[in-house]
């Protein structure tokens, strides 16, 4: 038995722009805006939606969005969500990249958020 | 004086593509799935995140996803958002697309949720 929710939306930005993303969406959402510490790549838009982290992710690829799915077990998460259709990608520092049916990027990542936040909202998996 | 708030996720897939992506996200998050009467190109993933509206969009360009804003004023949400930088794309139905610096897409879109819901999360402008 394991638990998971959507607990992130990912604004990646190509490098180049990603300071400027960060500073659209932060006048544009009345977020506030910081790096986690040693993580300059993360521009965490705080507030900008209740329950959900939103950050700009510095990226070397084309604009895009992403959502990260959090859970207290990243294997069963990934084993779940691949007899659903995704199929796994890569896999970098904990967290696994799958590609969910109909072609859309997504993460599975190991729980981040505060823990009485997750249990109030995950969904618990057999 | 206005409001807005970011309202809405969008999981926009290829048409072939629409049903299989929904079936997935609503396994893979927990929610059950409907269309909006008379609006079936969306397939909305209930209960997915509290507060965010979150949707399968079927569509005729690549899987990508985007965010709404929505308002009670989308002319001066519209306006606003020009001047931190976004740059109008289109119109459809009431709704404005733009193009944020970084190269995202969102929609301004006018006020449909909950109006209680609006009131407690939508930020006011001057």
């Amino acid at each position: 038995m394991h638990r998971s929710r959507l607990s992130t939306l990912l604004i990646d930005t190509p490098e180049a722009e990603a300071d400027a993303s960060a500073a659209f969406w932060s006048e544009a959402l009345g977020a506030t805006v910081s790096s986690p510490p040693d993580e300059p790549q993360y521009l965490t838009l705080h507030g900008a939606v209740p329950s959900l982290d939103v950050a700009v992710q510095r990226v070397g690829s084309a604009a895009r969005l992403h959502v990260d799915i959090e859970t207290d077990d990243v294997d069963a998460e990934v084993a779940r969500l691949e007899a659903l259709g995704a199929v796994a990608e890569s896999s970098w520092q904990g967290c696994r990249t799958l590609r969910a049916p109909g072609g859309h990027l997504l993460c599975v990542i190991p729980l981040h958020s505060d823990p009485e936040l997750f249990a109030s909202l995950a969904r618990t998996w057999p």
